[in-house]
């Protein structure tokens, strides 16, 4: 089996994505990720450039690295200044990373207009800086920018490129699609050609400009690149980089090659999941294999036909990227769906149940109300409870008031909750202060309640989401809170749907305790 | 220049992704959307197994189309039914559209497995629906679901389906990647075999599990497929369809087909936005070509790029598909990019204006806050003001005070705020019920605004989002509120950063309000 290598780009062209800024505890937490998935190399940034990215490299964040190599990513020399009086390079070596990145123009056009020299002297700049980083022991990893572009103008000019940073010492060349505007027939013919060429260790770098990132990537390789450039999730610059993870799954799963070991893929989806934690953003439901919607079906048609033979509509199995089958709850997809989901918890459930069939009822009525019970698996579990007649709810609230002000500068609290509580007749009252006012209520309620339940102390919320639903005078609008909750064990998300924001917020935390109570008795 | 036909699934395809739920009047909207876009035919639904869609094709939506056909969607006949006399058919053609797609299995192993029918039977339901849906006047498209997966298999039998679909008189026959699994490669070498078979009018239907639903149905039409389907922005079941908002872009711009009107081409950016708000859901910001990200900057050495030549990072000019070049405000980008984006206000302005110094200052310490100016640029432009001396406040709020209960059951009322404001020396007292405390608080602002700036009535709010910033504990986290606010010409939006909600509404509704006077101030 052909192996491919893998170099991730997520902490350098990731970083230039929009939204996307990273601590460098983000980034020590980025290399313990892709070193445990196996990956080869870890581009970590620029240290040239930028002070911060400087300052992780003097971290050593290398030593820790079992597998991966840590990568330092910068230009070749500056136009008529000799390689070794490069400021540029010797940061760059100072980084003291085992492998290096060099970027160098292979696109004639832009030789000339943007870097303004002479092609000679941009064939000087990138065999001298390679040579210069090979003679100190790296690495050399070349990214030939603007490859596709120069190759479509100036074939000659963009393969004299590669052979510069050859005769300099560089060990991988790698064809990049800087603008991100290259096609899949275009990238394979190209690296075809650079092939034919006898260049050897070529990569590839896409971006997604034309919504085919991941297809340049894989044609790249059918053509004969060995080492392939991208990010996790697919972040970066304008509409993003190659998505390594559907890459990975593509090339492995489909076409037989080698990228990383079966434990890695087939905890895929978990990957991306803290790829998304780290860098504060979110995996995409419809993201390929990974995303919560990859394997979920919604059409009655498609959920028979799943039950009857699972190929037929899901292209690999789920388990096999560390993703689950989903059938998602809608009007559409009717009492088959439901079913097919309690099945876990109920096998004897039938489609025409007597429960299943009040539940569809129940479902039906919460989702116009504006619930949506994709993402708050518990308030869902709590509703199969209420219409399997299986609920006894733990607590009564008997009232809530919150008084809210502006922050007070020195302690940025702005609100009071006075909440009073009913459990089997024993009443508490209680208030609390807090910054805002669904903080101050959930800590009236946690403190009222913890009286009775003191499990409730290890619970936290992690997460608290807010959609408006309707358009028309938007404060006013029904709005849907969705929160994650965890017990430092197992995170589960709750949601409440109401006009007031408060209120909707109490119904998330509520059923957030509940299920928390309830999964405490189960254990008992 | 070789003509490409469309045909749009968003309302049928697209409904099956997750989060999409479109009611009639929404599909109303679509189809006047598309119409105007200058596709070929609208997917509008499934008359047969959906009585909200029957309902819809029975408001008879195809009357006030210009160009597009209205299309309705069903399965061929059942096993052992003659056409003639199957109930879905009869509903099918009553739903009374010029064009209709059937669909209909072309994998083998499917037809034993799933439709549990022999190979013979399934032929004989692909011709005779094909017939009776022509013989009743109706352009019938074909889509020979798993057509690609079949072919791979069993490739006599999948060419026997299409066969058969024509003998029916099918005038489209559309290779569609049911599972979305297949590969560029693989969809180009089968349509091409399909083209050899001598089968005309073919067409390509991608799905995006690998990634490569884009690139698939380019390379299903460099094989000579003529009609494409696929989904505004993708949507759809698991990871969507393609996404034909890309695909007509790739096509036209740099294959050379002939997809839309320049006119069209030129507002892609608008349509992908109004497409997104009459689904409910947005436009990611990496989406090509349409993304607000697609043309944004935000590397230093791209910024000095595109300065100095704009195609060295743009793979088509922005303006060709209604978008935007941008730099995106981050202490990364720095004060060029800043000056770049001021150009537009200010000309005179340079890299190192001390008012350009200042405001790179503001930024950074508000990003650090957890302000994103990103997608608040009413907050920015204030900001920008503040930084250029040219800010005067056009109130003061000495206090507001807001008390919160649960909602009243017959009003949803839960909140009462009252503010005092000062306007140059004139003191307002005011307050409001509200559904919710913001809501409270957003009326009781503009109730004593309003007395001083009537323009302020024809405001309101068209979306509220809530970020939290921070992990920890989660309703104490810092909170970005974002809102997007109308006066029935312009939208803006505006944003505000806190540990309290309300706190955080209030700057943004705040700055809402300053920012239409300004404008109303400076149209005068």
């Amino acid at each position: 089996m052909i192996k491919i290598e893998f170099l991730d780009s997520t902490m350098r062209d990731g970083a230039q994505g929009s939204g996307i800024s990273l601590s460098n505890a983000d980034r020590m937490k980025l290399c313990r990720l892709l070193d445990e998935m196996g990956l080869d190399f870890i581009e970590a940034g620029n240290p040239v450039s930028n002070p911060k990215e400087a300052e992780f490299f003097a971290q050593r964040p290398g030593e820790s690295l079992r597998r991966a190599r840590l990568t330092a990513f910068g230009s070749t020399c500056r136009k008529g200044v000799p390689a070794g009086e490069d400021a540029g390079l010797a940061a760059l070596l100072a980084a003291d990373t085992p492998a290096v990145v060099l970027f160098g123009k292979a696109w004639l056009s832009q030789v000339k207009d943007v870097l303004q020299t002479t092609p000679e002297e941009n064939l000087r700049m990138v065999r001298e800086s390679a040579a210069l980083c090979a003679a100190a022991g790296k690495l050399v990893i070349f990214d030939a920018e603007h490859f596709y572009d120069g190759f479509s103008q100036e074939k000659t000019y963009a393969l004299e490129v590669l052979a510069a940073a050859r005769e300099g010492g560089a060990q991988r060349l790698v064809l990049c699609d800087t603008r991100g505007g290259t096609l899949p027939h275009q990238v394979g013919e190209t690296t075809a050609a650079a092939v034919q060429a006898g260049f050897a260790g070529l990569g590839v770098h896409c971006h997604d400009d034309t919504g085919c990132a991941v297809a340049n990537t894989l044609e790249a390789v059918r053509a004969g690149a060995r080492h392939v450039q991208g990010t996790l999730l697919g972040v970066g610059e304008r509409c993003g980089n190659a998505n390594l993870l559907a890459v990975i799954a593509d090339l492995q799963l489909k076409m037989g090659y080698s990228c990383v070991s079966p434990e890695t893929l087939a905890r895929l989806t978990h990957y991306a999941a803290s790829a998304a934690e780290i860098c504060n953003t979110s995996v995409w439901g419809g993201m390929p294999y990974v995303g919560r919607g990859a394997f979920a079906h919604k059409a009655g048609m498609h959920i028979d036909g799943v039950a009857k033979s699972p190929a037929a509509f899901e292209h690999v199995p789920p388990e096999s990227v560390g993703n689950r089958r989903d059938f998602l709850l809608s009007e559409a997809a009717g009492r088959t769906a439901l079913a097919q989901r309690l099945k876990a918890w109920y096998p004897d459930i039938r489609r025409d149940s007597p429960e299943n069939i009040r539940l569809v009822e129940t479902l039906k009525q919460r989702e116009q109300e504006g619930y949506q019970f994709e993402g708050a698996e518990a308030t869902f579990a709590l509703l199969v409870k209420k219409c399997f007649g299986e609920y006894e709810p733990f607590f009564k609230l008997d009232y809530y008031k919150v008084i809210s002000e502006p922050p007070q500068p020195s302690t940025d609290i702005s609100a009071t909750a006075a909440v009073k509580v009913d459990v089997n007749g024993a009443k508490q009252v209680t208030a609390y202060e807090g910054k805002g006012p669904v903080n101050a209520l959930d800590g009236a309620l946690r403190k009222a309640l913890e009286v009775f339940y003191p499990t409730l102390r290890s619970v936290h919320l992690i997460d608290y989401k807010v959609r408006v639903l309707e358009s028309g005078p938007a404060t006013a609008s029904r709005v849907r809170v969705v929160i994650e909750s965890t017990d430092g064990q197992s995170v589960w998300a709750t949601a409440g749907v109401s006009t007031d924001i408060i209120d909707a917020s109490l119904m998330a935390l509520t059923d957030a305790v509940e299920y928390k109570l309830i999964c405490a008795k189960e254990e008992r």
